[in-house]
């Protein structure tokens, strides 16, 4: 009886979901600008309907009883995740949400006026604010959770992960890539010493881009039965699991970014896609969180697409769907040359799969300290410029913009988000290791298009475990082992170095 | 403070309504079938959602107490065709109208399965379920509102509408109709003789089409920055007030029937787009009904866009953007012969303007007797024959599909919703006699391209209205009388006799 209420209060929550994410999709692929302040105004109080239903307090009498009642294992972890996600939705009062959110708002803003004028002193005063409500925010959820303050930040992005776990595994890859890094920009230079880097000639219209990205979302296993590819100004992976849309953008002069691009962004739109339908309005069937979620994207995108065996797949068709004049003399290494261009640089979002790690542990360090009070807001950009020399070796003395006014996370309140991408890197290589010692001719079915085996592999080992299983036991089971650093370490001295 | 309470909810039914609408779009225009599943589900739980917020019990105390508040006209305005609404939203039971979607459901499957293949019999026994609760419907309907039964549904589509008021008018334009059709016949076939018809040769791009269809939408001041152009498969003007959008589809073979079609939406877009701001959450500031709604999709498609004045206009711009070579020789008035095509038919939505209301007020007779209980459902075929034969000599004696079968409407349910078609086209003649009377030059301002001053009219007079009178008295006000058939039947033979 009180699982049947949750379970058609999960219809209803569905419903809501289903709306918010459809329009939001809209918003940023159709919507005429006019549209945006009714837009607006009827997403906020979809999401305040969503917020309001979610968290009734009787909702945990419901939980109570029905954990009494007969259920049948899948019942028995939908429960267990409901409660779980109650719990994280209902710890903080409503009064602190209400000021949490327009400080948000507010400091969001700011963030984006100032940041163009590289503007930190005007911005100090908003963001040691949302510090401060971080911190109070932290320490109310952990004495819930009975976690430590900022592991109860990450518990929202990436359930079941505990800083002291990221912390060694975070240790061990910066020691390993403050030596990598060198050595993998040498043997770069010795490459393009050897073999100069070939530029492809445009212009690259976006119909045959388009046609090319199609293709290869198709061949990777996409289901455009239940998906779509669009145009966005910023690329993302949205809609829902029975109907994932997915965005990119494209340029002329140039073709990879676009399509690496929507090579990610299919990595996340196959986790959807595959996510169990049974119970499929229940929590435990969504996508795990943040961190497994950017394994999946960037297993797709690092360990799949930027294989040499991927590339002998693809150059062939590029030329015939973009056109052989644009690809004369070129080889696969040409291709290589290019997906793994290595260079140091201020910009997280920019950054390759070597240096980004980097920029990761650097903000994981930074809120970390933030959040247990270690590092006052004022002394970030001090901080923040010692860890880039130290890490990459450049300076970021005086200029905020290209350091700590960067991101958005943080101006938007978003602390225990950051470690996720990285968390995901090494998920990524962690879990081709497995699928290699499963499928010992993987690289040779990726090289004749084949990517059905590999998707077995993920869809029994993550992708239906959807939200039954924490982060790190979905990771256990599947790789048979924790989380280490030393196969996204071994993969990149493979990649870079070999 | 419960008019607080109310405002807050019409905010509520707003977002419900803005994410129903969208998802519709969506569906239609983009959705992959797959989708499919989900969305029908994630939409009725949205609007079953609505319902239950709207029609809740309580609202009716908040609605006396509110009337009490100390209001300004326009919410004053506001407050009433709320209730007018809700009373029409709550007169019928959760239980009867549970047991009538469910007919509904069934009669609509049956229908589309049984109309191809021309079953009567097996429709008849579903059919007869559908009056029988339209009957019941219409008893209790008007029970509540204390009007006769069949106004009590008019009620649902054209609020202030009585059949009495229809009848008279319907019965002077039948009249004139029958002696009308032939002789409209007689003169077209006299102009074919003099002139013959001019076929235009394809292929005409979808996207040169599309800019012509968009080159007209801004001309006639269609806002693109409050709406756009899609395709579907069926045409519709949809989305939201501040966000509208309408669809078209297009044949490559000719350009008028989805031109025309363009214009048709663009005549419901406009009402919309120009629909008061103000309490814009609240159901008065709504679109008043569908007649109305039809008045201005037929002013902007029969009364503007089939007036020799504005194919002097579009005549050039479809020389320059679908090419001159399709001109070849063709003057103003070969466009005409096309849009001024009459043909008595059997399909109500391929009838030109002329023998259209034929259609429609044979079913207003029939379904008027159905609901009063003077027809049985098993005669409907006999008396829909005998009804063509008197109108427009075709018989459709056995030919269930082009005769009472053609349209979803009654399997659905909606009885009282035809009379507003041809409604529409008489408002809209009406109103394009006083638009010629407030500018005399209204022609020569079509010629150019100017629409500036008709929509200024149209706004003054219909737009800003929306749902603060009643669709009878929005006529007397903008016109200076009652609806009447003379300023259409006079359209008529200027059009096609003159």
């Amino acid at each position: 009886m009180s699982f049947a209420q949750l379970d058609a209060l999960c219809r209803r929550l569905e419903a809501l979901d289903h709306a918010q994410a459809m329009l939001g999709v809209d918003e940023a692929v159709n919507m005429p600008e006019g549209g945006g302040e009714k837009r607006a105004e009827a997403m906020s109080v979809l999401a305040s309907m969503a917020h309001e239903m979610a968290s009734a307090p009787h909702i945990a009498d419901w939980i109570e009883a029905a954990a009494a009642e007969d259920l049948d294992a899948d019942q028995t972890a939908a429960l267990a995740e409901f409660r779980r996600s109650y719990i994280n939705r209902t710890c903080l009062s409503s009064d602190f949400v209400a000021r949490q959110v327009n400080a948000r708002l507010r400091c969001e803003q700011l963030w984006r006026q100032l940041r163009a004028k590289n503007d930190w002193n005007d911005f100090l005063p908003s963001f040691e604010n949302i510090v401060e409500l971080a911190k109070e925010e932290a320490a109310r959820r952990a004495e819930v959770l009975k976690l430590s303050p900022y592991d109860a930040m990450i518990e929202q992005y990436d359930p079941g992960s505990r800083s002291a776990d990221i912390a060694a595994v975070f240790t061990d890859l910066k020691r390993f890539l403050k030596g990598f890094i060198p050595e993998a920009l040498d043997a770069q230079a010795r490459r393009h010493a050897k073999r100069p880097l070939k530029e492809f000639a445009g212009p690259f219209p976006i119909e045959k881009q388009k046609a090319l990205g199609l293709t290869l979302m198709k061949a990777v296993g996409f289901d455009f039965d239940h998906g779509r590819l669009d145009i966005s100004h910023h690329p993302f992976c949205g809609g829902v699991p029975s109907d994932v849309r997915m965005t990119t953008r494209y340029r002329t002069d140039e073709f990879l970014s676009s399509l690496m691009g929507i090579l990610h962004e299919t990595g996340h739109g196959l986790y959807e896609q595959n996510l169990p339908h049974d119970l499929g309005h229940w929590p435990s069937t969504s996508a795990r969180g943040m961190a497994a979620h950017e394994s999946q994207s960037l297993f797709q995108e690092m360990q799949l697409s930027r294989r040499p065996e991927f590339w002998a797949f693809v150059l062939p068709l590029a030329r015939d769907i973009l056109g052989a004049e644009h690809f004369a003399g070129v080889e696969v290494e040409d291709m290589l040359a290019h997906v793994h261009h290595v260079e140091r640089g201020y910009i997280r979002v920019d950054a390759d799969e070597a240096t980004y790690p980097l920029h990761v542990i650097l903000r994981f360090e930074i809120e970390q300290d933030l959040v247990t009070g270690k590092l006052a807001a004022k002394d970030v950009p001090e901080v923040w410029n010692a860890k880039m020399q130290e890490c990459l070796g450049l300076s970021t003395a005086g200029n905020y913009k290209d350091g700590p006014m960067q991101d958005v996370h943080w101006p938007s309140g978003a602390f225990g988000y950051f470690p996720s991408y990285t968390l995901g890197a090494m998920m990524a290589a962690q879990q081709w290791a497995a699928v290699e010692r499963a499928i010992p001719d993987a690289g040779a079915q990726i090289a004749r298009g084949d990517f059905s085996a590999i998707n077995d592999w993920r869809r029994a080992n993550i992708w239906s475990k959807a939200s039954t299983l924490s982060t790190p036991e979905i990771m256990r089971q599947a790789t048979g082992e924790p989380l280490h650093a030393r196969y996204f370490e071994a993969h990149l001295k493979a990649r870079y170095l070999g």
